[in-house]
Parts: C-alpha cells; structure tokens; sequence
C-alpha cells in the first residue's frame, strides 16, 4: 500500500460477515486499486480487530456499544477511530474518503446506509438485498439524485453483466436461477420437519445464517425478484425463476428474439464481488477458473410452487408494491429468527408471512420512517403470529 | 412490401441453400425491415425461380450458364435481371441496392464476394467461413478499408454478441462449443469404417453436406478456430473448443476475472441470421423460445483429438499462417467430396489434408490471386493423394 491516488477508498459494512470478509479477499488482492478506509461491524470484537489491524482503515464502527467499548481498548494507539451504534452505518456509508461502499448488512438495517452512500454519491456495491426489497422506491429515488448501484450478489451481478450494451427495452425476460437450497425436490409434506441444522446445509454455496434459511424456504430468491424488479425496471411478469441446482450458471436474460444470455462461473462470492468493485474494468487474475469439462453437467427445472410457498408470497407482495414488500421482509426477518431459535417449524415462516401479509393494511413509502414504521408494525405482527405458533407447538 | 425507406436491401448469397432459405424465412417475417434486392444460386433453378417470385429482387445470378439460361426463361416478363457465372456473386454483392449481404456461399468460393461485399462498404453477414480461412488476410485488409462483418454462424454469432459492451482487452479466452458431430464419443478405430450415411445424420442441425461432413470430422470446428483468431483478433492459445453435445450453449467469452459470458437457445440457425441481420437491434417474435426447464441438461467434454485430427491440422494451419490455411480448406474439400462421392474412407479425409498440408511450401497471402494459386496447387495435390488412396482402397 503505498498511497497511489489511483486507488479507491473501499468501506466495508458488514465486514465480519461472509459477504465482508470475501470483499476484503478481493481488496486484499488488488492493494494497487483498492483501499480500506472504513470497516463496520455488529458483534464480532476479534475478527474486526484482527481486519483493522491488517487493512489498517481510518474510520471502523461496532453497532453493539459494548463491542464497541472493547473494540477501542483493543485498537488504542492505533490512530483508528472507533464508533459505536448504529449510526457507524451511515457514517462509515458516506465517508468522505470512501469512494465505493460494500453493503454487507445483514437484514433492512441496511437501508439507512444504502441511502445515505447514494446521497453521498458514491458507487454502492450491494449485497444488502433487504434494503432494496424494504425501501426500492427509496433506493431508485436516491439513485436518481446521485451515486451508482452495483448489484454484488451473483444473480442480479450476472443480469447486470448479460445487460452490458444491450438494450433494456429489447428484454423480453430476467430469469433468476436458483439453486432449490437443499430442500430441492421435495414435496411440501416432507418439509414439515426439516431441523434446523438440515435447512443450514446449503449444497452449493457458503453463506451466513439467515440468507442460508431464506435460501432453503426460497425467500432469498422472492427477495430477488423484488429486488430484480427495481434494479433493472422490469414488471414482475417478466422475471421469472428457473431451479439450477448446480448454481453455475448465475442468472440469464432472454430477448425479443429468442435469445438468451448467461453469465457462468463456479459458485464463489468472490467473483461478483470482484465484479462489481471493478466496474466497468475486470481484474484478474480469478480466484477460480471455471473448468466446463469438468462440470458434471448443467440442470434447469421447474419450481415446486406448492412446496415453497414464499415464492408466491414475494410476487404477490411485490405486485402490491407500496409497503408490502417492506412487511414481507421484516415478517420474515422475524420468521426466520425464530425457525433459527427452534420455536417455531419450517413450514410456519412461511405460514407467519403470509399471515402478516393478510393482516397487513396497504400503504405507500414516502420516507425511511414510513419504512422503519411498517416494519415495526409487522415485526410485532409476525412475533404474535410466531408466539401463538410455538404456543400450539 | 410497400417501399419504406427504412428497409435495408438485402442481397441473398447462396439462396437456395440451407443458410440462404433460412435468411429468406426472416426476411420474410420482417418486411418492414428488410427488402430482398438480389438473390444467387448455384444451380438450383426450381427454388430459384420460387424465391424470385416471392421476394421480387432485383437481380438474381446462377454460377451455372446452363440454369442461368433455364432460369432466365423462366422469369421473362417479370423484369427481373438474370446473371449468368460465377461473377455474379460478387456483382450481387457489391449491388448497389443492397445494404446487407449474407454470403451463404459454400466453400472458398465465397472469398471473392466477401471481398466485393466489404470493397463496396456493405454489412456483411457472413455464414461463409471458408472465405476467412481461405483469405482472413486480405478479408481484414478489405475491413480496415470500409464495411461491416458480422459473422451468422451460432458459434462466432454468440461470441460477438457476449462481447457486445465488452473490452477485448480483457478477454482471457473464446470457447467454441462443439455439438461433436455424429460421431462424438467414438475412438478411432470405431471410425475408420463409418459409412456417407453415418455421418451425414448430424445430431443437432440440419445443414448443408459439406457443413455436415465437416461437422463429423469436426473440421469444422477447426475453420472455426481460424475464423475466430481473424475475427476477434485472438492468438490461437486462447481460443479454445469444448464438446457441447446439445448445441444449445453456443459459444462462451471467458474473461480475465475468471468470469464467463455465454449465449444460448435452441439449435435454429434463423437466430443467428436475425441477429446479424437486426444488430444493433433485435426483433421479435423469436422463431423458437427457449424452455430452459425443458432441456434435458447440458453437458461439456474434451474433444478425444487423436480420433478427430483435423481439429489439430487446423491449430497447426492456422500458427502457420499465411497460405497455409487457404491450403487446408482447399485440401478439405477435395477430401470432402471424394468421401462423399464414396471413392475415399472418412479417416482419409484428414490424412489427405495432413499430407497436403506437409508438401506445401510456405507463402504469403498478399492478393486474391496469391490464394487462388494456393488452393489451385492444394487442390490438385489432394486429388492426386485422394487418387492413391482411392487405388489402394
């Protein structure tokens, strides 16, 4: 590291996290492009310490205050700064030396920091799909005053490359693989009493807790519709969702005449992370280097809607549009924690989302309290709905 | 048809061939784009005389004398012009009406209108690729001076258009995938017996009988290979082919990160005509939509290359350079039609490239002239081996 006024300023929120410790992979290996100058983090006081220490930043955050505290005592004498709360987010999102911010937020708290890094102008490589899934019509509004967005995760990485000099208007369809999780295959009576530690057990890709459950229920992939839907403009009649088990080919995009396009690599973060830092360059060289003829074969079918009810549940909240999406992500978010907590079964978050969704009164959004307000509502709403389950349980 | 001026001529060469009808069957579906201005044929006077009727060019030739005068009764009365030889090919292809023109010629043969086509600053959609074998040279040359080529093959149509937006500074490798013919998966011994019929029944398309025979020996692949390196200026180490036995995935863009881009649909050779016809532009409705869920998987595998030897000739050819690529299609299609007329085995036909290729003395190709002396010597040199061959059969 040597200062080049070449590199760019890299904040990484979420770095203790699989998205955030494979972005500072990719920066690690590119030093005479990139720069860490702000990390974030909720808990983890060692590994942050350990990432500051190596990547040597200006500016890292700690939303719990307690981690925060020992993170300090930890990193005295080191001329980093230290912040506590939530509030590191948005700091570290729209840090002046900052020139690209990796949202690896877990959950809709990711929202504030997505807003405030495209306010601030930056490029956002994001991985934080809640956020656009709580606020999109807050994202593209933001977007629209200023900053870029970046997609990092490997679907909407792939159809943001397959759109690369093409014409939006000649797409006939986005279509987003997905892996099936590990339930792929299954009827919906064999769901009901998959464990926790069965639905953990992803097949294909190494990921953090609750996206790895999302996963398993298909959620992450409804949540990727919604998020398709306001990345690329599309109606959601013209995304669809195709199983691919060996998780290969990333996504595709079919034009007017037939055509299609596809972005393949073997499964590995590291490279839409890549992607999406280097924007419009390409570095290498690859972490991995995909070998077709030693590829065991590549496999398409047909979702089981029946069997992975939060599919449909995402379409329908998503074609509401308004707020609902905001309520299906944080019934979910609550959902998920609580399957995660072994209160409640496999089958009821989806049970409890669609529940929330019914009681759930429709409502446009404005503003992030708006957002935050609905969410509140259905977290509460998707809580009693949990509590009755597991009562009954 | 109603004289728009938006229509773009189109002039039709080698129409009544496999590529040729199919160029007619978009033309047709899309009269508001293009108008058939001239339209050649080798000696297919019946489908000639049909085309002429149905699409009203302006001109129509026939390398043959004899149809020329059959098909220029015919048309009497309709005002059409009728050309007589094989000037009428670059004539039809320098026509002044004509905006586009799709060279469906087969063989070297196709070299002097390629040239006319780009010398008069057309599009060239070009489905010819013996010409850029023969003559990659002088066709660049022809290129720097004015004109457009875009290829129409499936394999070079996919990599121009995974390239679209693209820096080609950035591109690690071009893969060329290879349906393996009939015969993939077959050592070689088990092909020393193969019968015309065998391998004229290919798996995936349906082509002309050069093409197909071609296909088995995958020679075709190899001129591939060499149109490859002269259409996207890659060295021959980083184009590579890959056994792709659906013909579905037709070609991929390997880039430095370790990404690749990849087009894909259904084997039906109006895509890529329509796409060399349309770009930058694409038109609906597509003529086949493309079920991912429906295919049975797609597979990729190493091409055996001690039981398909032309594929090497055509490596070694093409590092050689000069005339020596011009030499190994004039080989090829001695060797091809003495198989198909029966008189040689299908191993011969490599063997009778191999030794023609060993006897050449090396030369560069600074005129047309240069090549036609090439293929005129390589021709005889390989009917003489075919004629050994054949006596010892």
């Amino acid at each position: 590291m040597n200062g080049k006024e070449e590199r760019r300023g890299l904040a990484v929120l979420g770095s203790t996290g699989s998205i955030g410790t494979q972005a500072l992979e990719v920066a690690a290996a590119h030093p005479d492009r990139l720069r860490v100058v702000a990390l974030t983090a909720h808990t983890n006081v060692e590994l942050l310490e350990e990432q500051a220490r190596l990547h040597r930043p200006v500016l890292v955050g700690m939303v719990s205050p307690g981690a925060a505290a020992e993170l300090r005592t930890r990193l005295a004498g080191t001329g980093i700064e230290v912040m506590a709360g939530t509030e590191c987010l948005v700091e570290a999102a729209a840090y002046p030396l900052s020139d690209i911010v990796l949202n690896g937020v877990v959950g809709s708290a990711g929202l504030p920091p997505t807003l405030a890094a495209l306010g601030a102008g930056k490029r956002l490589a994001l991985a934080n799909k809640e956020s656009m899934v709580a606020g999109g019509e807050l994202v593209l509004e933001a977007l629209a005053a200023g900053g870029e967005l970046i997609p990092v995760d490997s679907e909407h990485g792939a159809i943001f490359h397959c759109l690369r000099g093409e014409d939006l208007g000649e797409v006939e369809t986005l279509v987003l693989t997905a892996s099936g999780g590990p339930f792929y295959g299954r009827g919906r009576d064999e769901l009901a009493g998959v464990t926790v530690e069965d639905a953990l057990a992803h097949p294909t890709w190494n990921m953090g807790r609750k996206i790895t459950i999302d996963s398993a229920t298909l959620m992450n992939k409804g949540l990727e519709v919604i998020e398709a839907h306001y990345l690329f403009g599309m109606p959601y009649d013209a995304i669809r969702v195709v199983a691919h088990p060996q998780s290969v080919v990333h996504s595709l995009v079919e034009f007017r005449d037939g055509s299609m396009s596809a972005q393949l690599s073997l499964p590995d973060m590291r490279l839409p992370i890549s992607l999406a830092l280097s924007y419009p360059e390409r570095w290498g060289p690859p972490f991995q280097r995909t070998e077709l003829a030693a590829l065991g074969g590549l496999t398409f079918g047909e979702i089981d809607r029946d069997a992975f009810g939060c599919l449909d549940l995402a379409y329908r909240a998503g074609r509401e549009g308004g707020l609902a999406t905001a309520v299906l992500n944080a019934a979910n978010e609550v959902a998920v924690a609580a399957f995660l907590e072994g209160s409640i079964g496999f089958l009821d978050i989806e049970r409890i989302i669609g529940d929330t969704l019914e009681r759930y009164e429709p409502g446009r959004a404005r503003s992030l309290d708006d957002v935050l307000r609905a969410e509140e509502w259905a977290r509460a709403a998707a809580a009693e709905t949990a509590g009755e389950v597991s009562g009954f349980a």
